[in-house]
C-alpha cells in the first residue's frame, strides 16, 4: 500500500464494515435486466394528488418553499392515532428518510458497550449502525412455530419469551421492534407487545420502534403503536415513514416522535449530520397529509385502499409462489413475502455461484438464468443466525399486476421446462 | 434525575455538544420578526428554469422518479472545470446537502486521536464534526494584515505561513479549507494554496475543500480548486453544492468528488446514515446542469449571472455600512460580509443582553430593539479565538434590494435617532 492507502483507511471503529446487499443486488439488477422483485418500492405511480402536490408546490406562488426550512408541522396525524398530543418543537423530528431517523436515534442513544436488542430478520442496517454507535448487538430469532399448517402465516413466527427475558439485563439500552417487520411480515399482536413492554419497564429500557408500514396491514390483524401501551410512551421513540406512506420511497422523507427528553439526543445528531429536511418534499408532503387527516380510515383513504389493493397482489404472490413449489409464509401486514425455495434446490446449480450462503446463490442464479430477482433474506440476519435463512427468498409484490404476471409465468415456464 | 433522565443521556462523544447558533437565531428571528440578514439564502425567487424543472419532473411522465434512486450524474459539469474524467461510480458521492457530505468526509476518515486542522473563522459544523468523530481539530486564524487601508477586503486577511507550517505534524489526518470563505468571504489565491498543497504532501494529509460558493466569486478574483494542484488530486476530497449553485438552499443536495481509495470511507457513512437522495431533487438539478453547462462561462450562464447581480448588492450593503460607521471587510466571494461594529459601541446597551461574547449581544440588542439581525462570528472560532471576532458581525446580501435598502434605512435612522 502506499502512504496515501495506508493512512486513510476507514477509522477503526469502520473495521469489517461491508457492502449492504442492496448495493450488490442493484448492480446485478442493472447489469441482467431480471423482473425484479427486489428492492421495496412500487413500480407504478403513486397517487396523483401527491405528485401534483410536489408540482405545484415547486412552481407556485410561495418561492421560499425552495430555501432553507425550520420544521415541518404534520403532528394532527400522529395525535390522532396516538391519543395524545405531541409537541411539534420538542416531541417529533423530521427526517431525511425513515432511515436517517434510524440512524439518528441509533446514534443520538447508544453509547460505547451498551446492548441493544435486535429481533431477527431485521431490516439490515440496524445491526451496522448499533456497531459504529460503539453497541453490542444481542440478537433473537423470530422462530418458526412447528405447525402442519399448508400455508404458514408470518403469524406463526414468534418470539421465545424465555429467550427473550434472559437477553435483558442491566447493559440493555434499548430493543429495537419492528412492526409489521420487513421482511417476514409479522404484526406484533397486543400480547406479544406487552410482554416486550413489560420486560423494558422492568429493565429501564428504550423501545426503538421501527413503524414504517403502519399502514400496510391486511385484515383482521391490527397495527399497534407500543408506544400507546401504558408506560411505554416515556420510553418510546417510533419511527415512520412518507415514502412507505404515499408510495414516494424516493422523497426521503421520514420522523421519529417520542418524549422530549429523548428527543434532545436525536436532535444533536439530526444538527450536526444533515441539519435540515427538504422544503418542497415536506410542503408536498403536508398537503396530502392534509387530505387524508380529513378521510382518515374512511374507505377512500389512500391508506386503506392501498392495503386492499396490496392485499389482492399478496394472495396472488402466495398463489403462484406455491403452484411452482415453493412454500411461502404469507404476511399480515407490509409488502414482502418471504418464501422457502428449498423444494426446488434439484432444478437450479448452486455450485455456479461462489457466495458463502446458499440464499445468495439462489437469487443470484435465479437473476441470471430466470430473468426473475429476489432478495437473499440472510442479509436480514446476524452471523451466527444465518443458517435459519438460506433456503428462504424475499420477494416484493408492491407492484403492477402485469408484472407480477410476468413472474409466475416466468416461474412455471421455468417450472415446467425442468420437468 | 429519573431513572429514565439518566440512563438515556447523550453518549459519552457528544458530551459538551451545544446548539448551534442557527437553532438560536432563526428562535429569535420568529420572536422579534427583524429585517433578517442572517441565515444565509436568498429571499427572491431562485431561476424560473429550475423552479419549472422540479415542477415538471413531479408530474411528468416518468413517475419512477418518486422512487429510490440509485445515482444522480452530473460529473461532465465538474470534469470541465478540474480537467480531468471521474468516475460516477467511484469518484463522487450525491449527499443530502453539502452539509452531508462534510459530515460523511469528516466522520469517513476521522479516526481517534486524529488531528484535523481547521481555518477560522469557519463554518460552525466542522469542529463539532471532527470532535464527534474522535479527533483533534487544531484551529488556526486567518489574521488581518496591518493595513491603513480605508476599505478593507477580505484579502487583506492571511494566514501566517510560518504557524500553519508549526501546525503539521505526524499526527494530522487532514485540514479543512473554505474557499471562498464562510464567514469572511476570503478566496484563496493561488499562491495561498501551493502552499497548503505543498503542507498536505509533505506530511501526507488530506484536504477538505468546501468549495460551496465556488460560483459566487467578485472580479478580478478567480475560484482556483486546489484539487488541480500537482499532486493534489490523490489527496483532496472537494464538496460542492446545488443549494448554492442554482439558489435553492431549501433543496438538501450536494456532492463530494475525488479519487476512488478516497471515496470508499464517504461511501460507508452515507451507506450507514442516509443511504439514498432524493429522486425528483435531484432530476431537476440534472436538467439544470444540463442547462448550465451548455452556456458554461458565458454572460447568460446563471451563474455568471448571480454573481454580477450580487456584486452590485454586496457594493451597497459595504457603503451604507460604512455610512453609518461600521468598517466592513469587503468580501471576495460568497454572499456574506463581515463588519466591525466596534465604532458604534456607545450606542448599544450590551448590559441588556446576558450572553458571554459582545457580538451575540450586539446582535441580539439589534434584532430586538432596532429590527436588525446579523449572525455573531464569534460562533465560527474555537473557544481560544473567540475574542477576535467579538466585535465583528456577519451579514447576508443575497437579499433583494428592497430589503437591503430597508436594512439600509433603518441603521441611518438609528444613527440620526442617537447623534
Amino acid at each position: 500500500m502506499s502512504d496515501i492507502e495506508s493512512k486513510f483507511v476507514l477509522p477503526k471503529r469502520y473495521e469489517g464494515s461491508e457492502k449492504s446487499v442492496w448495493v450488490e443486488y442493484i448492480q446485478l439488477a442493472l447489469e441482467y435486466k431480471p423482473l425484479n422483485l427486489g428492492q421495496g418500492f412500487p413500480d407504478y405511480p403513486p397517487p396523483e394528488y401527491i405528485t401534483n402536490a410536489l408540482s405545484k408546490v415547486a412552481n407556485g406562488e410561495n418561492y421560499m418553499v425552495h430555501q432553507y426550512t425550520r420544521g415541518f408541522h404534520f403532528q394532527n396525524f400522529i395525535q390522532k392515532k396516538i391519543g395524545r398530543e405531541i409537541n411539534p418543537e420538542t416531541e417529533i423530528l423530521t427526517t431525511l428518510g425513515a432511515y436517517e431517523a434510524l440512524f439518528s436515534t441509533i446514534t443520538g442513544h447508544v453509547d460505547e458497550g451498551d446492548e441493544v436488542i435486535i429481533i431477527e430478520p431485521f431490516f439490515d442496517c440496524y445491526e451496522p449502525m448499533v456497531r459504529y454507535a460503539g453497541g453490542i448487538p444481542r440478537f433473537i430469532p423470530l422462530r418458526s412455530k412447528d405447525v402442519s399448517n399448508s400455508r404458514p402465516s408470518s403469524a406463526d413466527w414468534v418470539l421465545d419469551k424465555d429467550e427473550l427475558a434472559g437477553l435483558f439485563n442491566n447493559k440493555t439500552k434499548a430493543i429495537i421492534l419492528n412492526t409489521p417487520n420487513n421482511p417476514l411480515g409479522k404484526v406484533f399482536t397486543e400480547q406479544e407487545l406487552i410482554h416486550i413492554a413489560d420486560l423494558c419497564k422492568k429493565w429501564n429500557v428504550l423501545c426503538i420502534s421501527d413503524e414504517v408500514y403502519e399502514w400496510i396491514v391486511y385484515k383482521p390483524n391490527k397495527h399497534i403503536r407500543i408506544a400507546t401501551l401504558p408506560g411505554m410512551w416515556e420510553r418510546t421513540i417510533t419511527i415512520g415513514s412518507a415514502g412507505k406512506t404515499f408510495s414516494v420511497t424516493g422523497w426521503k422523507l421520514g420522523w421519529a416522535y417520542g418524549p422530549a427528553n429523548l428527543m434532545v439526543n436525536l436532535q444533536m445528531i439530526h444538527q450536526n449530520s444533515v441539519y435540515t429536511g427538504v422544503t418542497p418534499i415536506q410542503e408536498a408532503a403536508a398537503i396530502g397529509f392534509e387530505k387524508e387527516l380529513k378521510r382518515l380510515d374512511d374507505d377512500e383513504s389512500y391508506f386503506v385502499s392501498l392495503a386492499r389493493e396490496l392485499e389482492s397482489k399478496r394472495n396472488f404472490m402466495a398463489n403462484f409462489l406455491s403452484d411452482v413449489g415453493m412454500k411461502p409464509i404469507v404476511p399480515e401486514g407490509g409488502y414482502f413475502m418471504i418464501a422457502d425455495w428449498s423444494p426446488l434446490e434439484s432444478k437450479v446449480d448452486l455450485n455456479s455461484e461462489k457466495d458463502k450462503y446458499k440464499d445468495y446463490r439462489f437469487t443470484k442464479w435465479m437473476t441470471k438464468n430466470i430473468g426473475l430477482q429476489g432478495i437473499p433474506p440472510t442479509a436480514f440476519y446476524s452471523k451466527p443466525n444465518k443458517s435459519l435463512a438460506e433456503n428462504l427468498v424475499r420477494y416484493c409484490f408492491i407492484k403492477k399486476d402485469q408484472n407480477l404476471e410476468e413472474a409466475a409465468s416466468i416461474l412455471r415456464k421455468w417450472k415446467a421446462g425442468n420437468n
